[in-house]
């Protein structure tokens, strides 16, 4: 229960923080798509810690094994399983909290809902089951390229340092420095943020922005499914967020329609909107446009301070931050925003192949 | 596809906005629940059109009849049917855009997706499916009553006028008002600026805060259907809904996690938390404290203005606003809202009863 | 639960035997099909009873109403709702049962299920449910028709009056007796033997065989969801249905594998097989070649005798038969069969849409 | 797509008979229930191939290791994954069938399916797939021993040598002989039978009865999700598997229904029925009463002589058998079909928890 995503392109991930291994299986990929292994390891490690100095230092090389779905390098259409050990856990940072609660963490929710909870660095709720979101949305992005539909995401808040609009940066330089924040000005703000933050023992919230080029239209489904509320479900079921806005989102609020709607016009042989406060969906069902969304991070839990909580038998503890965390979230979850829309775009264009007899 | 929702109390909506008829199939309904017809009604009613001067006046009584699942007054486990027929349409105002596209409207995207729409009213992506929505969620309302779960929603901004934190409003006075907002005060201004947008023949936006107390702790899923998950997409499949956040939402991203982390204590036989930044909800799951979230809405797409668009034979034309319409759609989509969440509990509730031997 | 059935073309029905109306919303049927309504009505016109006189004597016309998802004669992709009333109920037929169980029906286990139920006409667990999967086979079959896919059920055994095998009959002739076995000679022997065993007060069980033409290779899916395999669930989900076979079936358990293998052969641009004990299925999967099954049914619980049984206070009791019943399902169940089999056929075309890059 | 089973206890098997491992997720076992590693390894010990002279001659050990879900002994809640490497594959035998099908095989209904397929082994197609099942109805297996549930099959047909009615055997002599066959002497000639078959370089089919003790009334859902629908559906979804029956089956068709119907009575505080012609299940629901059904499996497709056969270029070409094969496959089908049960049980006993308030 809880564990899958998607309809048609359809995963399931399992595997604990401290497990012998993590993984995902993905049922639903159509045949004859090339597996492009060195994409795939190339995707787990912008995710992967201990790749900068603003990240956690636990050593993870996070080298996968295709256990099964993958034939002479094509997918075959059976459930290609992708499994990636653990390998630098330590446990024993972990054993203060067996029996008390991390505030803010699912420690206390998990003892309640269960009974029982695997509480080496996190378990099941650890971010560590995002790097197997992040195999299984390569595989999606190896769809979606065939179609030239492009997925990119960036940091675009720190706290409260805001990068420009999106429009008016370089978004091929979102790799060019270690917070993933395409403008160089900003990054570097951010950066010094980010470490006076891990100075003080403490951290940060940001917003990571994602904007997805070239989608046909008509990907979404009426009513339920739409395109952004599945966007939506796949955003805030990431670990730490807290908001998402597409198009004109939380703004959009104080406008008028007559400033708000977006005129069509025709271009070539195109139908094309003069704005795009839609963010690229109307109804639920992409309209062309380029598709854009805000995913909001909140502080991440750990800290390296005292905190008062309680233990599972109700006494009072304190509980002090251990183990190796990132102080700000937000530059290592840019590959997994972009891993959850690339599975919510590639599951709605396999759902759209039935739209019409 | 795309008409469901839930896993275990799920919901299939029917029905166009012209058609003979709306309604709802609610399978999965525990067996013994009476059903409360004239509840039910209420919560129509206080969604219906022509409610009030700030609303649409198409008329609707929106009186509904349940075609089969329950039997002297009770729940009998099979699915439970409630059909409203259309009565006020008025399909001629619509024949200007059987051809046409309105801006910010799904006709565009609809016509690309499927080759054919149901122009009359906006068919199925007509606000009207949401009367469904409401009946069902009427009878998952009366499921939670049960268990004393209170979801109470309401309207705390349109435009730039904000009602005050909820926590200081008394929330049993949202029906006081026809704008739905418990601060009379703050009421007064929306309307006021309600009246001056629909003088202006344009539309203007707003969002609903809902509040949910007394939901047992333990409730949610795992990774993918996080309870928080699940409300968003339930919240961003309503219709002109632009974003969702909860808890500390967008303002948390500033926060650092030594303020934001919320600690625990013991307060008698529970454990709760000092403050409530999490919004009830932690790792994916309930933890006993309230729930609250808000909801963004768009600016209505439908203005009494000339607005460049084009038609399905990609020639330039002026569309003009006709029929009847909401100058601001968050009075009415405050039962909705509720709806939504209950249904999201409920199917939660029912989940969580297989977590454990 | 347990109300849908379909991935893709995924149909809910609801209602009861003595309720308001019984019905169908049909989700995931692709846009722009024709609708022939005269189709619907004559499918559900071989289903109805009251038909002839070897069937139950309720009058019952069936006529239907599509409350949504129909636009000027084409489907919309938007979920086709058809509803149809009950007229010639008569509840007063069922009060004895209302505290008893008859044996061998729904009774005692639907209420140590629910703790309620619908006794009315066997309320949900009555076949009158089937005119709703007869309404949306009916669209399915419209679906596959554009395919040239071809599919017919016709009566092969009752009691143990068998027709001779299906590649020596005419199955144009399907409709042209009431028992629905395209042999005459046989025919007239099983009506007979209805007559006889309706003049004893009394039941009697038979087969249904199907035929399905021209579906093309590749349909079904690995492992779980075989094509056979779905064709078994739903067959067996028809009331009164207690075995299925497909290809060799039950003989085939008896042949070697020398014999029993479908050797392939080059038949101009075509892969056939000699012969086809696979019944059109390999792996799970549709090859090209006619696809056969058979389906057992139960001779039916209702009797016009004394039975012994017990109430719900666990008194022991005699019921009667009351009410007007089939002495024998199978003639009504053809168009039940194919039916199923359209469903199971329609949702798998789509499915294969994305078997493939 | 195909590649899950099951609504709440949930399974997604993945893997090739000759890639680096088979293995399955299992989503929804609720926590708390003690993994008893050795029971699972028993189970799939008594699916292995090699265990006597008359099964497949391929030597795996099959033992597993569980990646994910089980802390301390006890299931956590999250996903169980459990993985077989395998060890002794010998894909140089299958290089002759990489563009040749085999009869009836799924090598062309795949080949023409996806374009692609890993024919190795017979790839996913081949029933070493079903071990990933028995270690999943192994961890079934043990939820349902809480409740005393107990799951017994055999095999009570081998061509045409038929066992004595399972109600004259003593079922727990099943693993007393190599072909699970609990009347001995009936057991002796099956042996030789198969023995004989194998010597002819050919293979034959048999059935496999099961009988389900203990079951509580209340299982199964209404319409499509019958108990014996989903029974059916998950032995048809059995490698070599044609038919399927419950209760009466197919020697029900000849019945009355004044004989066929099974009377209540009471019998101390239970209500019982005096004889069980509805296989412990009436309206798709369990009654109490021992759940009994036949699978019927055809001869398996591999046999050592040539056949007819044509290549993926559609050239006439002769395949003959290689590898090593059972000659018979119900010995091994034996644990497959108890595994499949144990998932059908285990699901609905966890779905009957939500059907009243």
């Amino acid at each position: 229960m809880g564990n899958s995503y998607g309809k048609i392109f359809r995963i399931t991930t399992f595997g604990e923080s401290h497990g012998p291994a993590i993984g995902v299986i993905i049922d639903g990929c159509p045949a004859g798509l090339h597996i492009d292994e060195a994409f795939v390891q190339s995707e787990l490690s912008r995710r992967k810690p201990g790749q900068s100095r603003i990240t956690t230092q636990r050593k993870e090389d996070d080298t996968f094994k295709i256990l099964s779905g993958v034939f002479e390098g094509l997918s075959t259409g059976m459930p290609i399983t992708i499994a990636i050990e653990n390998q630098d856990q330590r446990s024993k940072d972990y054993s203060h909290i067996a029996e008390s609660f991390r505030p803010s963490h699912a420690d206390y929710t998990y003892e309640v809902k269960y009974g029982i909870r695997d509480y080496r660095g996190g378990g099941r709720s650890s971010a560590r089951e995002t790097a197997a979101r992040v195999a299984a949305g390569a595989v999606a992005k190896l769809l979606l390229q065939k179609e030239k539909i492009n997925i990119r995401a960036f940091v675009s808040q720190v706290g409260t340092i805001k990068a420009p609009h999106f429009s008016t940066m370089d978004l091929s330089k979102v790799e060019d420095n270690i917070v993933r924040c395409p403008d160089p000005a900003t990054a570097e703000k951010m950066i010094a943020l980010i470490d006076q933050v891990r100075h003080d023992r403490d951290t940060i919230g940001g917003i990571v922005t994602c904007v997805i080029d070239n989608v046909p239209a008509g990907l979404g489904e009426p009513v339920f499914d739409k395109l952004h509320a599945e966007l939506g479900k796949a955003m805030l079921g990431i670990n730490a967020v807290k908001g998402f806005e597409y198009g004109s989102g939380f703004e959009g609020i104080a406008m008028r329609g007559s400033t708000h709607n977006d005129a069509f016009f025709r271009d070539g042989d195109k139908v094309r909107t003069r704005t795009n406060y839609s963010g690229g969906i109307q109804g639920g069902i992409s309209n062309g446009e380029p598709i854009y969304f805000n995913v909001a991070f909140k502080p991440v839990a750990t800290i390296m301070q005292d905190q008062e909580s309680v233990d599972k038998h109700g006494n009072a503890v304190t509980v002090s931050g251990k183990g190796r965390h990132d102080p700000c979230v937000v530059p290592r979850a840019v590959p997994i925003v972009e891993s959850m829309a690339a599975l919510v775009i590639a599951d709605f264009f396999l759902q759209a192949k039935t739209s019409r007899v």
